[in-house]
């Protein structure tokens, strides 16, 4: 199992027509990606403007080649995209396979 | 609900010992905190030296003033201090309350 963690900085003023574009996108794409296993949001406290998603993929092929090479990711980044203030901060973490 | 996300930098040699001190130290110390719900550790596939907690928190005051300043915080201190390369560097999160 592969976590995708990616830092999102949005304008405050769209913050929640960023919130619906991404229960959307979820819905209608990257629900449909192979390898793809939940999804969750979280709101920065100490930085208010930026978002994390935290992304489960069965592999990391499924995210950084299935999903961002596949014909899904232009159709994510076309709902979401546009609220970007800056590119994304993304990276891959290994789960140790353990909870507390 | 809050989320802690905490990224720390641990020398190569060390892996094997921290994860063994990660897990004595929420099973010894962190699963008596008040307010601790769920830990989770990760380890970086870009970054193969950090790992990251996700701590997760009935309120941010459960962390940053009960643990933190509490008596439990010096003993979660000393099993996993010295395994850090350098100051882990700490951010809380809103759960935005919906999963995929």
């Amino acid at each position: 199992m592969a976590l995708e963690i990616a830092f999102i900085e949005v304008a405050p003023a769209r913050h929640s027509e960023f919130e619906l574009a991404v229960r959307r996108a979820v819905a209608e794409v990257l629900s449909k990606a192979v390898g793809f296993k939940d999804f969750q949001l979280h709101k920065g406290i100490e930085r208010p403007n930026t978002y994390t998603f935290h992304i489960q993929w069965e592999t990391l092929e499924d995210h950084t080649v299935g999903f961002r090479e596949g014909p899904l990711f232009p159709q994510w980044r076309a709902i979401i995209g546009e609220f970007f203030a800056k590119p994304p901060v993304v990276e891959h973490w290994d789960s140790l396979g353990w909870n507390s």
